[in-house]
Protein backbone atom coordinates (compact mmCIF):
# COMPACT_ATOMS: atom_id res chain seq x y z
CA UNK A 1 0.00 0.00 0.00
CA UNK A 2 1.42 3.50 -0.97
CA UNK A 3 1.57 6.40 1.38
CA UNK A 4 -1.05 7.99 -0.89
CA UNK A 5 -3.20 5.06 -0.33
CA UNK A 6 -2.73 5.07 3.59
CA UNK A 7 -4.01 8.55 3.51
CA UNK A 8 -7.38 8.44 6.06
CA UNK A 9 -9.97 8.96 3.89
CA UNK A 10 -12.32 10.49 6.92
CA UNK A 11 -10.12 13.18 7.54
CA UNK A 12 -9.94 15.20 4.57
CA UNK A 13 -13.80 14.77 4.23
CA UNK A 14 -14.25 16.77 7.21
CA UNK A 15 -11.05 19.21 6.76
CA UNK A 16 -11.63 20.37 3.10
CA UNK A 17 -14.50 22.65 2.09
CA UNK A 18 -15.88 21.80 -0.57
CA UNK A 19 -18.29 24.82 -2.79
CA UNK A 20 -21.66 25.31 -3.07
CA UNK A 21 -21.49 22.54 -5.92
CA UNK A 22 -19.14 20.18 -4.01
CA UNK A 23 -15.69 21.39 -6.16
CA UNK A 24 -12.77 22.09 -4.92
CA UNK A 25 -10.24 23.34 -7.43
CA UNK A 26 -6.77 21.50 -7.22
CA UNK A 27 -3.43 23.30 -8.98
CA UNK A 28 -1.27 20.51 -10.27
CA UNK A 29 2.30 21.68 -9.89
CA UNK A 30 5.21 18.92 -11.28
CA UNK A 31 7.34 17.55 -8.10
CA UNK A 32 10.60 18.51 -9.51
CA UNK A 33 10.53 21.39 -11.37
CA UNK A 34 7.40 23.08 -9.47
CA UNK A 35 5.94 24.29 -13.17
CA UNK A 36 2.00 24.68 -12.60
CA UNK A 37 0.73 22.26 -15.31
CA UNK A 38 -2.88 22.95 -14.56
CA UNK A 39 -6.36 23.59 -12.77
CA UNK A 40 -9.22 21.32 -12.21
CA UNK A 41 -11.88 20.74 -9.93
CA UNK A 42 -12.37 17.46 -7.48
CA UNK A 43 -15.38 16.38 -5.89
CA UNK A 44 -15.66 14.03 -3.01
CA UNK A 45 -15.70 11.41 -5.05
CA UNK A 46 -12.92 12.43 -7.71
CA UNK A 47 -11.03 13.21 -4.52
CA UNK A 48 -11.17 8.98 -3.18
CA UNK A 49 -10.39 7.68 -6.74
CA UNK A 50 -7.11 10.10 -6.74
CA UNK A 51 -6.50 9.10 -3.08
CA UNK A 52 -7.17 5.35 -3.62
CA UNK A 53 -5.52 5.01 -7.23
CA UNK A 54 -2.90 7.76 -6.80
CA UNK A 55 -3.85 9.03 -9.86
CA UNK A 56 -4.98 13.12 -10.13
CA UNK A 57 -8.59 12.25 -10.69
CA UNK A 58 -11.26 15.65 -11.38
CA UNK A 59 -14.72 15.87 -12.20
CA UNK A 60 -15.01 17.29 -15.26
CA UNK A 61 -17.38 20.04 -14.96
CA UNK A 62 -18.62 19.99 -19.27
CA UNK A 63 -18.77 16.58 -18.97
CA UNK A 64 -20.51 15.97 -15.85
CA UNK A 65 -18.61 12.74 -14.91
CA UNK A 66 -15.32 11.22 -12.90
CA UNK A 67 -12.33 12.21 -15.11
CA UNK A 68 -8.86 10.55 -14.43
CA UNK A 69 -6.38 12.97 -15.85
CA UNK A 70 -4.58 10.79 -19.01
CA UNK A 71 -7.29 7.92 -19.19
CA UNK A 72 -7.17 8.45 -22.92
CA UNK A 73 -4.18 10.04 -23.79
CA UNK A 74 -1.35 7.94 -21.46
CA UNK A 75 -0.73 11.11 -19.75
CA UNK A 76 -1.26 10.69 -16.20
CA UNK A 77 -0.68 12.65 -13.35
CA UNK A 78 1.15 10.34 -10.49
CA UNK A 79 0.16 12.14 -7.01
CA UNK A 80 3.24 12.45 -5.32
CA UNK A 81 1.68 15.24 -2.42
CA UNK A 82 -1.06 16.83 -1.50
CA UNK A 83 -1.04 20.50 0.20
CA UNK A 84 -4.26 22.33 1.17
CA UNK A 85 -4.40 25.94 2.04
CA UNK A 86 -5.56 27.88 4.88
CA UNK A 87 -9.12 28.15 4.30
CA UNK A 88 -8.80 24.58 3.18
CA UNK A 89 -10.82 25.60 0.18
CA UNK A 90 -8.11 25.15 -2.67
CA UNK A 91 -5.56 21.99 -3.09
CA UNK A 92 -1.68 22.10 -4.38
CA UNK A 93 -1.08 18.25 -5.46
CA UNK A 94 2.62 17.91 -6.72
CA UNK A 95 2.57 15.67 -9.35
CA UNK A 96 5.21 13.69 -11.90
CA UNK A 97 3.41 14.25 -15.25
CA UNK A 98 3.64 10.79 -17.45
CA UNK A 99 3.50 13.22 -20.50
CA UNK A 100 1.85 16.66 -21.77
CA UNK A 101 -0.57 17.76 -19.60
CA UNK A 102 -2.90 20.00 -21.79
CA UNK A 103 -4.73 18.49 -24.50
CA UNK A 104 -3.32 20.82 -26.78
CA UNK A 105 0.13 18.75 -26.82
CA UNK A 106 1.78 21.39 -24.38
CA UNK A 107 3.45 20.55 -21.00
CA UNK A 108 1.32 23.20 -19.24
CA UNK A 109 -2.01 24.36 -19.65
CA UNK A 110 -0.82 28.03 -18.89
CA UNK A 111 1.39 28.06 -22.23
CA UNK A 112 -0.32 31.68 -23.07
CA UNK A 113 0.61 35.18 -22.07
CA UNK A 114 -1.14 38.10 -21.68
CA UNK A 115 1.08 40.37 -23.58
CA UNK A 116 1.26 44.43 -24.37
CA UNK A 117 -0.78 45.14 -27.65
CA UNK A 118 -2.79 42.11 -28.08
CA UNK A 119 -5.40 44.14 -29.50
CA UNK A 120 -5.53 47.90 -30.80
CA UNK A 121 -9.28 48.60 -29.02
CA UNK A 122 -9.28 49.87 -26.11
CA UNK A 123 -12.25 49.92 -23.49
CA UNK A 124 -12.42 52.89 -21.35
CA UNK A 125 -12.09 51.04 -17.22
CA UNK A 126 -14.32 49.28 -15.78
CA UNK A 127 -15.78 51.33 -12.19
CA UNK B 1 4.46 53.29 -18.23
CA UNK B 2 4.90 49.38 -17.08
CA UNK B 3 4.93 46.50 -19.30
CA UNK B 4 1.76 45.91 -17.19
CA UNK B 5 0.15 48.50 -17.69
CA UNK B 6 0.42 48.98 -21.40
CA UNK B 7 -1.50 45.69 -21.40
CA UNK B 8 -4.49 46.41 -23.88
CA UNK B 9 -7.72 46.28 -21.31
CA UNK B 10 -9.88 45.21 -24.16
CA UNK B 11 -8.08 42.00 -25.26
CA UNK B 12 -8.49 39.98 -21.59
CA UNK B 13 -11.88 40.96 -21.78
CA UNK B 14 -13.45 39.12 -24.57
CA UNK B 15 -10.85 36.36 -23.90
CA UNK B 16 -10.90 35.29 -20.07
CA UNK B 17 -13.83 33.13 -19.26
CA UNK B 18 -15.77 34.64 -15.99
CA UNK B 19 -17.59 31.98 -14.13
CA UNK B 20 -21.35 32.75 -13.20
CA UNK B 21 -20.63 34.86 -10.35
CA UNK B 22 -18.44 37.07 -12.94
CA UNK B 23 -14.97 35.06 -11.60
CA UNK B 24 -12.01 33.82 -12.66
CA UNK B 25 -9.77 32.06 -10.82
CA UNK B 26 -5.83 33.17 -10.15
CA UNK B 27 -3.14 30.74 -9.11
CA UNK B 28 -0.10 33.18 -7.64
CA UNK B 29 3.29 31.63 -8.20
CA UNK B 30 6.56 33.12 -7.25
CA UNK B 31 8.20 34.16 -10.51
CA UNK B 32 11.84 33.16 -8.88
CA UNK B 33 11.58 30.08 -7.63
CA UNK B 34 7.88 28.68 -8.68
CA UNK B 35 6.69 28.43 -5.09
CA UNK B 36 2.49 28.31 -5.44
CA UNK B 37 1.51 30.90 -2.82
CA UNK B 38 -2.00 30.96 -3.07
CA UNK B 39 -5.17 31.03 -4.97
CA UNK B 40 -8.11 33.82 -5.32
CA UNK B 41 -10.72 34.70 -7.47
CA UNK B 42 -10.39 38.19 -9.50
CA UNK B 43 -13.71 40.03 -11.14
CA UNK B 44 -13.23 41.96 -14.03
CA UNK B 45 -12.70 45.13 -11.77
CA UNK B 46 -9.46 43.70 -9.56
CA UNK B 47 -8.59 42.64 -12.93
CA UNK B 48 -8.49 45.69 -14.45
CA UNK B 49 -6.89 47.17 -11.16
CA UNK B 50 -4.16 44.57 -11.22
CA UNK B 51 -3.10 46.06 -14.69
CA UNK B 52 -3.79 48.77 -13.50
CA UNK B 53 -1.48 49.17 -10.71
CA UNK B 54 1.05 46.11 -11.51
CA UNK B 55 -0.33 44.73 -7.76
CA UNK B 56 -2.59 41.54 -7.43
CA UNK B 57 -5.97 42.92 -6.48
CA UNK B 58 -8.49 39.51 -6.07
CA UNK B 59 -12.14 40.25 -5.11
CA UNK B 60 -13.13 38.90 -2.10
CA UNK B 61 -15.90 36.26 -1.64
CA UNK B 62 -16.20 36.91 1.73
CA UNK B 63 -16.18 40.47 2.26
CA UNK B 64 -17.74 41.07 -0.99
CA UNK B 65 -14.90 43.79 -1.98
CA UNK B 66 -11.71 44.55 -4.15
CA UNK B 67 -8.73 43.30 -2.13
CA UNK B 68 -5.23 44.66 -3.25
CA UNK B 69 -3.43 41.77 -1.92
CA UNK B 70 -0.90 43.69 0.71
CA UNK B 71 -3.33 46.38 1.53
CA UNK B 72 -3.02 46.19 5.46
CA UNK B 73 -0.10 44.41 5.79
CA UNK B 74 1.99 45.30 3.35
CA UNK B 75 3.27 42.72 1.73
CA UNK B 76 2.45 43.03 -1.51
CA UNK B 77 2.15 41.02 -5.09
CA UNK B 78 3.97 42.88 -7.32
CA UNK B 79 3.38 40.98 -10.94
CA UNK B 80 5.82 39.81 -13.17
CA UNK B 81 3.69 38.06 -15.72
CA UNK B 82 0.17 36.57 -16.17
CA UNK B 83 -0.73 33.67 -17.95
CA UNK B 84 -3.94 31.97 -18.92
CA UNK B 85 -5.45 28.43 -19.52
CA UNK B 86 -6.23 26.69 -22.57
CA UNK B 87 -10.00 26.78 -21.79
CA UNK B 88 -9.07 31.08 -20.71
CA UNK B 89 -10.82 30.01 -17.44
CA UNK B 90 -7.61 30.00 -14.82
CA UNK B 91 -5.02 32.56 -14.61
CA UNK B 92 -1.54 31.71 -13.43
CA UNK B 93 0.64 34.78 -12.00
CA UNK B 94 3.84 34.99 -11.11
CA UNK B 95 4.71 37.69 -8.89
CA UNK B 96 7.21 38.68 -6.80
CA UNK B 97 6.22 38.84 -2.88
CA UNK B 98 7.12 41.28 -0.28
CA UNK B 99 6.70 39.69 2.59
CA UNK B 100 4.89 36.04 3.31
CA UNK B 101 1.62 35.88 1.59
CA UNK B 102 -0.49 34.30 4.23
CA UNK B 103 -2.21 35.87 6.76
CA UNK B 104 -0.74 32.93 8.83
CA UNK B 105 2.81 34.52 8.61
CA UNK B 106 3.60 31.86 6.77
CA UNK B 107 5.34 32.24 2.75
CA UNK B 108 2.31 30.20 1.23
CA UNK B 109 -1.23 29.90 2.21
CA UNK B 110 -0.39 26.19 0.66
CA UNK B 111 1.71 25.21 4.04
CA UNK B 112 -0.27 21.74 5.35
CA UNK B 113 -0.04 18.59 3.84
CA UNK B 114 -2.27 15.44 3.82
CA UNK B 115 -0.65 13.12 5.93
CA UNK B 116 -1.39 9.49 6.01
CA UNK B 117 -3.44 8.82 9.73
CA UNK B 118 -4.31 12.09 10.59
CA UNK B 119 -7.48 10.54 12.03
CA UNK B 120 -7.84 7.21 13.12
CA UNK B 121 -11.29 7.04 12.00
CA UNK B 122 -11.91 5.19 8.36
CA UNK B 123 -15.23 5.69 6.70
CA UNK B 124 -16.50 3.27 3.52
CA UNK B 125 -15.62 4.81 0.43
CA UNK B 126 -18.03 6.58 -1.90
CA UNK B 127 -19.82 5.73 -4.35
Amino acid sequence: MSEIEKIDQTSWREKFVFDDKGLIPAIIQDYQDYAVLMLGYMNRESMTKTLETGLVTFWSRSRKKLWTKGETSGNFLLVKEILYDCDADALLIKAEAKGPTCHTGERSCFYRQLRPGESSQKNSLEK
